[in-house]
């Protein structure tokens, strides 16, 4: 079994003598204390000491937590020699500065089916159709804006929110040529206790203390609706950036979803659900808020005779909370297209989850860095892989498993990022953005003609070799947002009122997507 | 012996065990392997085992360690209960903010000579004289805008520079109306390896290698100089924020200046006098610059017959600086009156060396935070406390001392700072200037008038209680200096050609003090 002894080895082992001492502790001798746990490395052999008395007594937890220390050492050191940066690199960057950071858009109206995965993305992803990747650069740049946009300032009264009305939002963060426009914003709790998720205000009169801003629904304008052959309703899912969270969260309790065997993750579906009457933004959960506003949006646009789809994005938590949104769309709206494009995410269910959603047509791409820990959670000890062991254990239903088809990314592909081990960095969406956008194929190296803004990369992370002398986590407000008054003295601004998060205002959220009607007679001509 | 068992006496004690220990082996029972040092805590008394053998293999070295730890020990967490900050507070503040953050400028041109130390300050500090009080707080600023401007961006080619050139400079951190003109720009290198010394940039490109740009000389213009009664040649040495170094640093060599026994730190004197051929900004020292430029304006102005004053100023390695430049200015010419404002600075030199300023009239006012570690380095084991054993260790001329009147600040004064220990916070300029401007006396509580904004403070530390919301560390650009070109990418843009430094610019230096007529006759009539 050659395989199992790649990615998952040492935790496999480590789950399997784990689960056969917490299930059969009277077949061993309790003189031995002691399991020799053999992790088949890269390098070679090694031999782990793993205290089974310990185990009894910390059961589960412990061995979780050693499988995910071996996890790491096995997959850390890149063993691979590093490049020599030079300054060819960094001359071939500055002659970029004078090139359009964007690819032209064409008329895809009639492809758009198959990039959605209507064939399973079949012959698009190895190499990468052009078009594709331009459409995966677009959905996740939609979920890049819920980060940029944030309000992670724990000295605001308003962390945790957005720092613009939807009707600035794209402009804000660079997207006011998407051809998109925001309808509604969505707002998320948690009845679970799931550390670092909820970011809160260190003040006490904060414009909610129990929700975060965890999303938006949008939909294409006359013009991209031309161009892309329907119109497209867009739901972009907040994440979260830093993984640490998610080693602490991990491996935690599935709950049902649907009439079925689906289990998820109980924090995702938490999150996902969450409703209480005594708050001001989730008086409804974000499942309710968002399926209400696609509800309408679909029911307008279906009115007027048009075709429309369903594409939901995410990054990280966002991911998962994608899915979850996925199926709850093609349970409640039949002959929908919904596709799921997601970076970075967790896994979220079963494998009863998995073909529930493969039943409901929807199709998920999962877009991947092989170095990225966060997709392997939660389940780096009891997910697919464990399926032929079904028989020792019994607990398939309890097995954490991916969704759909996957598109690998490698850090190493790319001669701009630093090859050193940095599980914030490999997680960031902005290091998934510039890899899709280099990728041509798993055999070729990255796209000397990709056009992307490179220095974007070190937005939030420090990812980039030092030589194209962009600093790390660069994004950031001069003054943390203090201003200077008229007195000379520094001020935090009160925030504009019509970006001060108003729940009165998300009710009254309905579709009035402009156009221009120029630029749409030149698509269609 | 009360005295010397309150503020140092962990480190003393230890320091004479280890003397004797070091001078008189021979003397010790082998046996007796333990050396008992008894500290005086604030709470009561408390013993410390000390293994000798220890100390005679590691030497000196490890007593300092060890009686720094005691020494922070003793020192560290603050016994008093902490207020219970409340809204008043924020109140207080928000009410504030419309009002002037600047005290009017009143005419001390018939108390200059007093307030720059002529009778030694008596009668002036405690309580602290208003007139006196700005005086401080102005050349405070001084000190402070050479952290301000400076490129402290190891990613930027000029890191390690000041980033807007000399007519520019005030403008630029705010002092304007400071009433003051730039002159010459001062760099500095060192021939002595100093920890965390020289601000390098990463990249191999940059405007120099060796040399930091480290303070500036100003003089008053015409109104200002009106006003002060006599024209005011500032020199404003940069200091280092991080009191990390500092604690490296310490207890290092001496070296003699001048021709008598006066001996200071010799990592000091090698930023002060260092010059090398091979490079761009120090083929003269510091030393060497800033006493041309000196020599240059006071001759300049006396020959207009014009009365001068030399006022050198500088926060932690820059009070240090400050005190050799006094040396060196008081040296060189004659009946010209030499003040030294310092903040936070470190001993400098022995007791000879403060003898000799003394004689050569010399007027230092040092202020210093009590809870700053900075100025009781270097020198924590021996200093002028010391003096009392001369007798057996005979090394009277290696005890660090300090110079002139001392002006004792506390941080448990200001409402508006947090208790908790924080050695950079304690050391960071802008609490000093913050505490000049709130203190009366001793024994009064912070000015309720005190004018200064408060939220400077937290410009690089995390020193204000959380009810101001002025978040911690606030002074950065806006996107680390990065924008958007013309076509949408992230650039850092190239540096003016005018704040460029230029070797060949600051050799042309010369005054040319502007001033503002009406302004001029406002003030004299």
């Amino acid at each position: 079994m050659p395989v199992f002894f790649s990615a998952h080895s040492a935790g496999l082992i480590m789950a399997v003598s784990t689960m056969i001492y917490n299930r059969f502790p009277a077949t061993l001798n309790t003189d031995v204390t002691r399991v020799s746990v053999i992790c088949a490395r890269q390098v070679g052999v090694d031999h782990h000491l793993l205290d089974t008395k310990k185990l009894s007594s910390q059961g589960k937890r412990l061995s979780e937590s050693l499988s995910k220390l071996v996890q790491l050492t096995i997959e850390t050191p890149y063993r691979r020699n590093l490049r020599n940066h030079n300054w060819v690199l960094v001359n071939e960057i500055v002659e970029k500065h004078n090139a359009p950071a964007k690819s032209p858009k064409e008329v895809i109206a009639d492809k758009w089916r198959e990039l959605h995965g209507s064939m399973d993305w079949e012959d698009l992803l190895d190499p990468l159709h052009p078009l594709l990747r331009r459409e995966i650069v677009k959905y996740g740049e939609f979920a890049q804006a819920t980060y940029d946009a944030f309000d992670f300032d724990s000295f605001s009264e308003y962390c945790g929110s957005c720092r613009y009305n939807r009707n600035k939002l794209f402009e804000k963060v660079g997207l006011d040529g998407s051809g998109y426009i925001v309808t509604k914003y969505i707002y998320a709790m948690s009845h679970i206790e799931m550390p670092q998720w909820l970011e809160k205000s260190h003040l006490l009169d904060t414009w909610s203390k129990d929700s975060n801003w965890m999303g938006y629904v949008a939909v294409s304008d006359d013009v991209e609706t031309c161009r892309i052959g329907r119109r497209d309703i867009v739901v972009a899912w907040r994440g979260t950036v830093s993984p640490a969270e998610w080693y602490e969260d991990f491996q935690r309790e599935m709950e049902p979803i649907g009439a079925g065997d689906a289990k998820v993750e109980h924090g995702f579906l938490s999150i996902y659900s969450s409703k209480s009457k005594s708050t001001r933004y989730n008086k409804s959960s974000a499942a309710e808020q968002v399926m209400k506003e696609v509800k309408k949006l679909v029911e307008f646009y279906r009115r007027q005779g048009e075709e429309v789809s369903l594409t939901i994005t995410g990054h990280s938590l966002g991911g998962a909370l994608a899915l979850l949104n996925a199926y709850d769309a093609a349970v409640a709206i039949p002959d929908l297209p919904v596709t799921v494009i997601s970076f970075g995410a967790p896994r979220v269910g079963n494998i009863a989850f998995r073909d529930e959603l493969q039943r409901l047509g929807v199709k998920t791409l999962r877009v991947v860095v092989k170095q990225d820990l966060v997709p392997r959670m939660p389940g780096v000890v009891f997910n697919e892989a464990l399926q032929l062991f079904e028989e020792i254990t019994g607990t398939l239903e309890w097995i954490y498993t991916h969704v759909g088809v996957e598109l690998k990314l490698d850090i190493n592909s790319s001669p701009y990022l630093k090859r050193r081990f940095n599980p914030l960095g490999f997680h960031c969406p902005e290091t998934y953005l510039h890899l899709v956008d280099g990728f041509s194929s798993s055999s070729l190296t990255f796209r000397s003609d990709a056009r992307r803004d490179v220095a974007l990369v070190n937005k939030c992370c420090d990812m980039l070799v030092d030589e194209l002398r962009i600093p790390p986590s660069w994004y950031q407000l001069e003054n943390k947002g203090l201003v200077r008054n008229e007195h000379g003295r520094w001020v935090k601004p009160t925030r504009d009122p019509e970006d001060i998060p108003s729940p009165i205002g998300e009710e009254n959220a309905f579709p009035s997507p402009n156009s221009d009607p120029e630029k749409l007679s030149r698509i269609q001509h």
